[in-house]
């Protein structure tokens, strides 16, 4: 899809050596000092710079829903749309937080939605309900990826945002990224689904029945990404996994959130292998699938403080430390310019 | 020593109900949820405020570094308390990043340090050996615990801070508050000594048998935490015991640092009972004993980044966790408000 260049590891080592001249025991601040690396490697400068960071969230509607999958009614993900643009959803606080430019893409929903702050990218009214049909078309597929990369790079260009942030609104998108990641990981649909937003045991048993149907109707190819987005997927699934590649494409340090946002890089990883280089998982949700496609990808989280609310607010609150990475490399004095002794 | 008050927890109730009418599935932030009801009950506000936060670094020597237990020779603390007051170290890159006043007191140096910004308090040129004799004297233990007061009540006064985070600088520390941590918990000294600024193996051994030789000989009653401070202790962490009495006593959340700071935070509860109610652990440290001395205040660590530096390092990390917790609190919309339709 877009060419993904390898990561600067010559940039890498020469912070990971510039690391040992800091005044602080060699390797004292651990994950700090291997994020100094990895965002050495993704950008290519041995100062990386990660401000300002960008939020871009995708919203769409689920077919699925009509299945009885989530503890919402459908109409919250158009209702959460009107509060993103009115600024009083987590996302809103958690990005104004960290300074971060915020984007909010219409890729999907099920209604029509006024808002000069909105980029309507509507390419369909919700996905097919993918019980009964394929969730959408392979060149829909296609269309949400290119809208995702398209979004992305108009926030490079105006914002020239140095970190992206993805986020998700879609009430039923638990059920669809369970799916995906059942398929993609070949484990059972039991160690993957979990409440979502917050069903109960007998609703997450009848979810997983749901899944296992659209599973085995749709029959998705595991080894063509597109075809599994196209016939489980999601339409903010696709946007995210396309904001994702134009990123990397573009030398810019990712920051995954939580379960569904995981997924989406998965799907990224497998049409352009070496996107994954330039993401960072910005925490651990409690949604039992995420602990999984976290390891698919060899990553490790960097939070783990319980949340499971998804519209990029686990990777916004993340942002910080990667702030603090960057900081810490471009503030620190040296050894030598300190006068301070080095271990005996 | 300094009256403490009870926790409000009617004002934690009211955050709690509060929580669940924000437009998000109820629960969902997890930690930053649980954060957000401990700062009510800490400063009695439904909308508390972290903000500015204060850094408060003590620095001080240790005679038990003539045993050989430290990697870097004893003359660094001094270079580094140089090093903070021209702003190079970990803790001004990482007290910069958060907006943070910072304070550095030479609580017991054993050299000389000019600088405008350093606050002289000088109980003694570091401490004892206490191989040899005392660590310091009953009534010096008592003059750190006011001295950390003191330079705290100011830090209130003058910088209206929100949220203490203290810090330490000491060549020789973490011996002190393995011994200090194994008197306290009873525990084998095995289990809680390790490598501090990076020992060997061999020199691990050799550091627990000078922590046990030193404990045989003072043999500090664990009922009296003060005899324990003075007999085995430091004075820099008797000053950030102090200035946590201090905070607790103006309900001010105390966010602790990692090994030394949280065996402070032990001498201060068990000082003044009720002191760790206001206190949260910014990360849990490498260092072995940091697990069971959180464990034994009941608390859990925000963040786990394999961090092991001191100077208040990886609480002034954690506190931006605070403050998002704080901002969604203040900032969210309600269901009613945004018109969001609610769970099912």
């Amino acid at each position: 899809m877009m060419t993904i260049q390898k990561l600067d590891k010559q940039r890498g080592e020469e912070v990971r050596q510039y690391h040992q001249t800091l005044t602080k025991p060699q390797g004292s601040l651990g994950r700090l000092e291997e994020l100094a690396v990895q965002l050495a490697e993704i950008t290519g400068q041995v100062f990386p710079a990660v401000t300002p960071p960008g939020v871009i969230v995708f919203a769409a509607d689920h077919g699925c829903t009509s299945e009885g999958v989530s503890a919402y009614p459908k109409e919250v993900t158009a209702q959460m749309v009107t509060n993103f643009l009115s600024g009083g959803a987590a996302i809103n606080v958690l990005s104004r937080s960290i300074g971060a430019a915020l984007k909010i893409v219409d890729i999907g929903v099920a209604a029509d939605i006024d808002g000069i702050e909105l980029s309507t990218r509507k390419i369909k009214r919700g996905t097919n309900n993918f019980c009964v049909e394929d969730a959408m078309t392979r060149e829909e597929a296609i269309e949400a990826l290119n809208i995702g990369r398209e979004e992305t790079e108009m926030m490079i260009r105006h914002d020239a945002i140095k970190c992206l942030i993805t986020g998700e609104m879609g009430i039923g998108n638990t059920t669809s990224s369970s799916a995906i990641m059942a398929v993609l990981s070949g484990k059972p649909i039991e160690t993957i689904t979990g409440p979502g937003t917050g069903i109960d045991t007998e609703k997450i048993k009848h979810k997983q029945q749901v899944i296992k149907k659209a599973i085995r109707l749709r029959s998705p190819d595991p080894d063509d990404p597109i075809d599994v987005l196209a016939k489980i997927g999601g339409l903010e699934i696709g946007g995210m996994a396309g904001a994702m590649l134009a990123a990397a494409a573009h030398r810019i340090p990712i920051l995954v959130d939580g379960f569904i946002s995981t997924v989406a890089a998965t799907l990224a990883e497998r049409i352009s292998p070496g996107a994954a280089d330039y993401m960072i998982i910005g925490h651990l949700s409690t949604e039992p699938g995420h602990d999984l496609v976290i390891q698919m990808l060899g990553k490790m989280p960097l939070l783990d403080l319980g949340m499971r609310l998804g519209e990029g607010s686990g990777a916004a609150l993340a942002f910080p430390l990667l702030e603090a990475a960057t900081n810490i490399l471009s503030g620190m004095a040296t050894f030598d310019s300190a006068g301070v002794t080095n271990k005996e």
